[in-house]
């Protein structure tokens, strides 16, 4: 990337520039931690723990809310959000590389597959008839995508990921490596006390703007289709199970698990490890906090939570005892008993 | 596929027919939900949620108790469970695709693996020395099966599926993309403060009928198997560890964890993000529900749990401090002292 | 691999022979289960459940502690850690297999990657531009090596691992199949109700002797590096977030999940299932026991829990809903009220 002039920088980032401005301006190349940048690097600072680090670095510049400019070093940059500053400073010195029409010898395109231009197809890559890929659209090394599959404009799979027949993605969306869309939801009826399979024909559809992260897996629906929003985020290990439904801009942290028929609303966060249970509804704005079981519907927005704190193990033993007889000692008080 | 009479479906399906039967009776081409299904569809009513979809549905026939018939405006198709007769409908209009002998160029199959006919086997497929597939078997692309490796007959691997030595899989088992099978088990022994790895050389053996979802991971055993019974089915991104035994008919959700030489009955039910702690063993029957921990053996049949349930987070903040002190609050209170 | 005496046997297992020696020594092959076990192979004994087991043994040997000698059946070879004995054994028993220069046809190697001599890369990998790979490691079917990886020597990559750029991992790291290492963190900003994405340009540094298992995801950090110790074991579906240090010699079970910049120390147990919060730091020697979640830094070590302990559903459910409501109990019980 070229050189950005602190001007330039302060205008991507939505930040003010000293007044007056600085009389030897650094140039900035890259972006860095405060505690690895030199005079070419931009860092930022946006909570109290760093405020060490801040006094220290050595950085040209630092994106950094207006009280904590008297102890930066480097030129402030002060803005409300350093931290938006900073992914949009982000954005700029990394674009997205531009993808040139490119489909790798070695990958299998079926003839009934409907390539747009440009798309770049990597060494390895499987292609299903009747699949139709955006204009844009790259996809890494290894991708397999079965029959029927759909992908919009200006997606980026990662290598290695796997689109099942009825996954259908809108545009610009992300895909991380080894990421499962659209296989078989967990469906079963019980016959003769042996499981028969409920095959499944619903799709799944992916909204635009939305990321999903490694070895993430998202089923197709039985009969309708599993539906994620737009601008959804999806960290990695989520299981997201069929006929699941999630509104726009909810985002979902780390080897949380969503299970059948669940209703998610729009600008939820869903936090690492929880768990949705199946056909639960959760509104909007909803926050459920890290390996937390939302086990039944929740009406408003706000934040929830189960299970207990961490503690010491053999403290932990002994209220983990009394819990298991909880109900018991509540009701011998409420006799007026000893518990 | 060809469309089914109503008489056809309802013999499939192990419904009744209304007597007298309709005079205009659809003819049935597809599966669908209440809400989607046209005149050429079926559908299916098995819980109070759906009845003003019921009401309102488009279908041409649905299978339902007969309790819910005067609820429907479609040809009723009476049965006791509606879940099971869809089920079969299913597997009767979309019965798996037969397979006819082919082995894709770009498939690399050692010379010394034993490929019965017809087997499928599709681009990017690696197949080691001393592989045996057998007879009507699909291996979708990208699948490596390590040297050794044993598949049954009528076996389906979609795409990236990887085998490892060791592993053994009966007939009819059904594997979905990047599931794992015969890594060595997470077992080292402590020396000079460090690990060290004790080599697994036992086997993992899959039963007839069982399925395994994307993303799962089940290793092989130490020195003895890991063995999983017959028509087990397990969920996307399960995690089973070396040794562990389950029995004939158990389902797994997804994101639940089997830690080593756990031993799990015939027909229990582990529900999605629970775990079953190493060297437990559960009856046969037992079911664990989501999330919970089964830390212990439980011996009788029935449901457990562990956890607490969801609140909102400022009164769940409250209580969780309390249970840190639950036990000097119960003996406080046995002493005859307010907590 | 060639029998080995049983005086050979029990140098290399640290364990001590009979006196006076058996006069009919029986020459090992193999290591086996204590009820697998045959005349020619090795088996150990470490815990009273398996007693009857040792009894009723047709080993040709047996590791085992002293106290347990007069109820072996076998020539008893007697030593402190009969499990550590056994790692030795099937280290010796199973060494790893020489590796001989050799590049499958049907890798995709960029021309501006480094490989030493001897590795071995097997079909279907693909490495990226300026790669490098050391001495003696082994990649397997289907590795995928984006832009700038650096493996070191001895290194082990079983099937279809993928090493995403920015991933440098040290010499003798060995890494299971669907591992995805160095994917971007799960970060963003919120702008004008939308998530913007933060680009991760930070590293992901694995240290010497380290085991990553299978479907296992550890990012990259955002601008500064994600580090895993020397020695670290980390095992399948585990997700560790960007920017997190673990210390040396930690281990980690499966389906843990440590959030973004967590600090674990050396020496560390992380159960199955646990978490860790992002931002928190554990001391050397903290033990997180399974599906624990550590919401906040740990300074001294020894064993955490949290949670409750699996009971009967329906006495779960009553206590459960005491929970709910547990301050307002002692609060009440602390004015001298009935709860």
């Amino acid at each position: 990337m070229a050189p950005l002039t602190l001007a330039r920088l302060a205008e991507l980032a939505g930040a003010a520039l000293p007044t007056p401005p600085p009389a030897s301006a650094p140039r900035i190349e890259r972006a860095a931690s405060l505690g690895e940048a030199d005079a070419a690097a931009v860092s930022f600072y946006s909570h109290p723990r760093h405020r060490d680090a801040l006094r220290r670095t050595r950085a040209g510049a630092v994106l950094l809310p207006a009280a904590a400019a008297a102890d930066c070093p480097a030129v402030p940059l002060v803005c409300d959000d350093p931290h938006l500053a900073m992914a949009r400073v982000l954005q700029a010195l990394h674009p997205p590389a531009p993808v040139a029409h490119f489909v790798h010898p070695d990958a299998a395109v079926d003839p009934a597959a409907a390539l747009a231009e440009p798309v770049r197809v990597e060494a390895g890559c499987v292609i299903g008839a009747g699949c139709a890929i955006g204009a844009g659209s790259a996809l890494g090394a290894h991708c397999v995508l079965g029959e029927g599959v759909a992908l919009g404009a200006d997606c980026r799979l990662h290598p290695r990921v796997t689109l099942l027949p009825g996954a259908r993605l809108g545009d610009r969306v992300e895909v991380w490596p080894g990421a499962v869309l659209g296989a078989d939801g967990f469906g079963y009826a019980e016959q003769d006390r042996a499981w028969l399979k409920l095959r499944h024909r619903g799709g799944l559809v992916v909204g635009d703007d939305c990321e999903i992260g490694a070895n993430t897996t998202i089923d197709r629906g039985m009969l309708d289709d599993t539906v994620i929003g737009r601008g959804v985020k999806i960290d990695n290990q989520v299981q997201i199970a069929h006929n699941v439904r999630i509104g726009d801009h909810t985002a979902i942290a780390g080897c949380a698990g969503i299970a059948g028929s669940a209703r998610i609303g729009r600008h939820c966060r869903i936090g690492g490890g929880a768990g949705v249970q199946g056909h639960v509804e959760l509104a909007d704005g909803v926050i459920i906090t890290g390996m937390s079981k939302a086990a039944q519907s929740l009406r408003r927005p706000g934040a929830y939570s189960s299970g207990t704190a961490v503690q010491d193990n053999a403290g932990w033993l002994r209220n983990a005892a009394r819990f298991k007889r909880l109900d018991d000692i509540v009701r011998a008080l409420r006799r007026g008993d000893r518990p």
